[in-house]
């Protein structure tokens, strides 16, 4: 049940929180705020939370998956920092973005700071787990880390694009967001000493529900409303994010409605009316229908990739698989 | 001689650059020319030289040691592009820097990118060194890179402050500039088998030079001209920096000369002359004697360090004499 999930995932972040309360400190008190800020604005833990429960299912005590579980959070946590002053977002979590409050030479050196404190946690496991797997735990994190970057150039490319192919957005949603879920599932699965098979079908699994999430993410971006974004609605639009449903729409609307979104895509003029509109024609179009079906395509492949995985430790996997449906479910 | 020692430096840049191409490479043809930009504008590779002379003091094959080598210069040269951005530089190494010429957004990823490429750049030993010495090197890598931004969030601060004291400047100089070059020796060192208690002189000797080293950087700063620098005259003045020498005058003269620094000290509106007259009150303050007897001193200490590391290779320890000399040799 999500409540049995739901339950844990709150017991793992509390456990987390105090991992970066004790790795995320020092002298520099204006430099730690706002390091800080962002986790401290909340955040659902879901990395470590994957991290952990890949680890369980290959034996790996709770306590010692917590170390990398916090690694990849704090990875996170970095990438967002740097992405809203990339992107100009004013607010992530319902709170003001880290440059937002302390200013952009900060936002970058909080950003930098939590990148290197994640490469910190995760060798709190030395001494605790055989050096060869740390070390391919690191070379994860690291492949994690260039491959996001990738991602997010890719993403800003787009923006100054109009004729972004599908098969371009699923490389671009595979480097932003799918390949940190891999790497959640590679390094918990991997300082468990899972087998290179094992670890195949825990990545392919993470993978694509990583995708999916990411899909379900752009849908939310489109119908959801400012509180459960945490972020003024239809800002996606507004930055002339290219993401799925909007790659749909200009290939299956007519000229007329096309040429009405590229006009306000991407563009900061463009008043809350306009917004709306292009808001409208794209859903109009059956973008949303088209999306859900990739959205559970890749969802089944990863639940598929789960479901060859043998293990000892039933919960683990159980909670997994509702992992999968929570993070992929349809949120409007 | 200076002349063996330099054109050891180029052979051995020679190499690094060679592997940089190889590791910084990808798709994203955007991202990855931002991320080379600065590294294609030269740079002494000075950190890859202490790193190299290090490992060969201890016995390891230079070949092997290029890979942390190269490591330490990507993390550099990724503190060095957001340093930049932070600072609002315009040039740096005579060209215009990477957020001039690509914008703060891919600036801010080119760093990023360097910064996960100098972890990747390090894991190349794999296989070819113990994993457990991977594992220290790894571990000071990231303390460097914690430690320099400490110390970036200092330099910042100290911007802002009029009663900076002698010694946070020289906590600050630690972190910001010497604890790389620490992690230079330390790395070097590590990798190659070298004795707790060798490891110990080693990083003495690198952290005293790095402290002497930046000390020297900020006499250019204040007597310099444009050409040596590769940027414009008076940036440190212009951007409020607390050198030494700074400090030093502001607790030297009387109260009129001290509001005349205080007016111009980080006033982006100051003109070259209101500039250039700081520059004499200070140079006729005594700062530079001053500076120059400091810098001296830790350049000695440094010095006395190193002497007490046994090798076989003495050539390069003479090497690594030659070099502290280098670095820490009076510019002005």
């Amino acid at each position: 049940m999500v409540e049995e999930l739901l339950s844990y995932a709150a017991e793992i972040a509390v456990k987390v929180n105090s991992i970066i309360d004790e790795v995320v400190r020092g002298d520099e008190k204006h430099l730690y705020n706002a390091s800080l800020h962002l986790l401290k604005a909340g955040g659902k833990r879901l990395r470590p939370l994957l991290t952990v429960l890949s680890a369980r299912l290959f034996g790996l005590d709770e306590g010692l998956a917590l170390y990398p579980a916090t690694s990849v959070e704090l990875l996170h946590n970095f990438t967002l920092i740097h992405d809203d002053i990339m992107d100009r977002d004013d607010f992530r979590r319902g709170v003001p973005t880290v440059h937002k409050v302390y200013g952009e030479a900060m936002a970058i050196l909080a950003g930098d700071l939590l990148f290197s404190k994640s490469y910190e946690a995760m060798l709190r496991l030395v001494g605790m787990v055989p050096n060869d797997l740390i070390i391919k735990a690191v070379r994860e994190l690291t492949w994690a880390a260039v491959t996001v970057a990738e991602g997010q150039s890719l993403d800003m490319e787009f923006e100054r694009r109009d004729d972004v192919k599908i098969g371009e957005y699923l490389t671009m949603v595979f480097k932003k967001t799918a390949a940190l879920f891999k790497a959640c599932a590679y390094i918990g699965g991997v300082v468990a000493g899972a087998s290179d098979e094992d670890l195949a079908k825990l990545c392919e699994f993470a993978k694509n529900i990583g995708i999916a999430f990411q899909i379900r993410d752009d849908e939310l971006g489109l119908v959801g409303d400012e509180k459960v974004l945490g972020k003024p609605v239809f800002s996606d639009i507004r930055e002339g994010k290219k993401t799925l449903l909007i790659i749909y729409a200009l290939n299956n609307v007519d000229s007329h409605r096309r040429e009405l979104i590229l006009r306000n895509l991407g563009n900061a003029q463009a008043c809350e009316a306009d917004l709306r509109q292009v808001a409208k024609i794209v859903i109009d179009s059956g973008a949303l229908e088209f999306s859900d079906r990739v959205a559970e395509d890749y969802s089944q492949r990863g639940l598929k990739a789960l479901d060859e995985i043998e293990t000892q430790d039933l919960k683990a996997k159980k909670l997994l698989k509702d992992f999968a449906s929570f993070l992929t479910k349809r949120l409007y």
